[in-house]
């Protein structure tokens, strides 16, 4: 996984250490682009909102949703700062604005870290120059290593869709978040970048895209004060509808950022802190698509079902448990349990001889699967986790120390 | 502790190991009165049930809520075991009525431990008339002793208070649950015995006692599949409120009830799963009884939360945002966080100075305090959990193994 991956043309990215970390780690990153491009956010639903999100609601609104550059810093999430924070962060996107010559609206600067602590302003902004001046078309990897936190290794995802006109149209996945699983220092960042062009409203669009890749990576995906998700694209090729060989729809750019936002999202579960399984919950029987989230989540996020996995035990009674806890309707007499192929509980009765190839398969295996039928509806859906080991509880017992 | 704990005259109690479980360790309980007493029993809320919930569900309905005996196995929970288990805890409830010469719907037999495998009932069977037979009036910690799972020592309360005619009342509480705070061998099973009477309709009673302690530890306490909560009482001393020196109503058998709760309801947090440190959320600043509740239990149960106070690192930033992230009003301006009595946070803006008391305050205490002020009104509750270690992982990952 070494291999160069692609920023679409007219983008460019660089990341480096600028004294943030105490570890020597690069601990800033930037995005820029040639000119200013049509960008779409999400923020988080949290009610403690990270000093970048009141600064991009504004920049984004006052700029019509035009964003020249993207500037991160890990190790410190300007979160809990007050006023100050805030004036923070504006005093940073004002010198990437001095430094590139656009105005300050056109710049967007994220923090993920440590809640709490106030950000070294003059260190960054020191570093912003440099940093800018050596941003590169092949710079995607260093920006991911810079806005790493736990994350074992960078997070990317790239590929190549044909627009409209036959053009070949780059579209790019950056995103970090290792323990996303829960929230501090556990920001979900995640970039979307491409070229390409849809008649449909973005905006909405990335709403539809993260519902079926971030939002299902764990229970709190969503809930980290500073987790921000941002779609961002040069625009120039259109990418039109289609239609498959069963004459439905296919919305070429729109599933091409969702296959980027899933491979991300099941990077991000795989690089759990501590992890040694990705976990994908496949939920079926659900009265709906909401449901099937809820359940899933409700699942993925058992201490008891997660340590199992660790203990490769192929502990069914746990999953069933925590399924009839999580406050939507199950039909005992027709819910399933199954851990890869191997169905332990159906019929309202355990299958104690297919325990053996359940263990096995969470010995073997490096993703995993569980499954849980409630027996109620036709919905089905997936989330994705990690197993949790002892290593989670020692890299966060000993985080800030 | 090892001083006796007294059970109400007309009460007897014995535990031996019967042989369900491996380790030789005690396995079966009995409970005893002379006569036929009321009872009062609440049960979990989880859609899954235990097979024990339904047959104590229909023995007290058919004997109008009068109960002679209670017999109690740990090791194997009885349930997801479809109508053969419910066959299982009739037939030993059956052998418990033969022995005593009783109606069986005067017996209820409940089942705490491993999800989904079959009673060994012959063993359980054999087990009754010699368990019976030694039943005494001292036996109360050999029956907390025998209904453990994976606590480290039995739970028991106990006190005397005055009847309306001064007659000494016997209040004792026996619960087990070192892992309540999860489902699964988690079930938490809590017996309140006493020979009060008490004006008020016991059966509400016992749901605001349940609320004021059971309930208040940590989002699991009520949804293990075989969760069950009986107050029992011989009912032969009336105790009639009286009012205390600002003239407000004082009941004095339910707030007995409601210590002795409250004390198993500590007993169990500490007794977490690997834990080091008992944990006091306090919450402030809501602007409902039921919104304490949800926020102390949303701080409580985040493993983040959890496992910095197993390393003593004073984290106030992961209880303000776990705050932020439980979906309840919080308003940032007013809202304060404090551990022990050090105040970290508030005005907007941290108080580092503070920290090194509270660091202080999370490696010297083994009782310690996390405290939110959501800001939002006046309303103020507790929620008590443990620490997350490295052996609560172990202990889980290589439960059934």
């Amino acid at each position: 996984m070494t291999e160069p991956i692609a920023l679409p043309p007219g983008f460019r990215a660089a990341g480096l250490h600028a004294g943030i970390k105490k570890n020597g780690k690069p601990d800033l990153g930037v995005l820029i682009a040639d000119h200013a491009y049509p960008a779409y956010a999400m923020f988080t639903q949290n009610h403690l909102l990270g000093a970048h999100i009141p600064v991009c609601r504004e920049h984004l609104s006052r700029s019509g949703g035009q964003v020249r550059a993207v500037l991160v810093n890990s190790g410190n999430a300007n979160c809990a700062t007050g006023s100050a924070g805030i004036g923070d962060n504006r005093a940073v996107c004002r010198a990437v604005a001095d430094h590139l010559g656009c105005p300050i609206q056109q710049v967007l600067f994220l923090s993920t870290g440590v809640i709490g602590a106030r950000l070294p302003v003059a260190v960054i902004v020191d570093a912003v120059p440099g940093l800018c001046d050596r941003a590169h078309e092949a710079g995607a990897r260093e920006f991911a290593e810079a806005i790493m936190t736990t994350d074992t290794h960078p997070k990317l995802a790239s590929e190549v869709i044909h627009a409209t006109d036959g053009a070949a149209v780059q579209v790019t996945g950056i995103a970090k978040g290792a323990g996303m699983i829960h929230p501090d220092m556990a920001t979900l960042l995640a970039f979307l970048v491409t070229e390409g062009r849809s008649e449909a409203d973005l905006a909405m669009g990335l709403r539809a895209i993260a519902d079926q890749t971030f939002h299902r990576v764990t229970i709190d995906g969503d809930t980290s004060p500073n987790d921000t998700l941002l779609l961002w694209t040069a625009a120039r090729h259109w990418c039109r509808p289609t239609a498959d060989e069963h004459g439905l729809p296919v919305h070429p750019l729109e599933d091409s950022l969702t296959r980027a936002g899933r491979s991300l999202a099941r990077m991000i579960a795989r690089d759990g802190e501590g992890a040694t399984r990705l976990v994908t919950v496949q939920v079926r029987g659900c009265m709906s698509d909401q449901d099937t989230l809820d359940l899933g989540r409700f699942v993925a996020t058992s201490p008891l079902v997660k340590t199992a996995v660790f203990g490769r035990d192929p502990n069914w009674g746990r999953i069933l448990s925590a399924a009839g806890a999580c406050g939507l309707p199950i039909d005992i007499e027709r819910a399933r349990v199954w851990i890869g192929d191997a169905e332990l509980f159906s019929e309202g009765k355990p299958h104690p001889q297919n325990e053996a190839a359940a263990r096995q398969h969470l010995l073997d295996q490096e993703d995993v699967v569980l499954g849980i039928d409630a027996g109620m509806g036709p919905f089905c859906g997936e989330v994705w986790t990690c197993d949790f080991s002892d290593r989670y509880v020692s890299i966060n017992a000993d985080y800030r120390s």
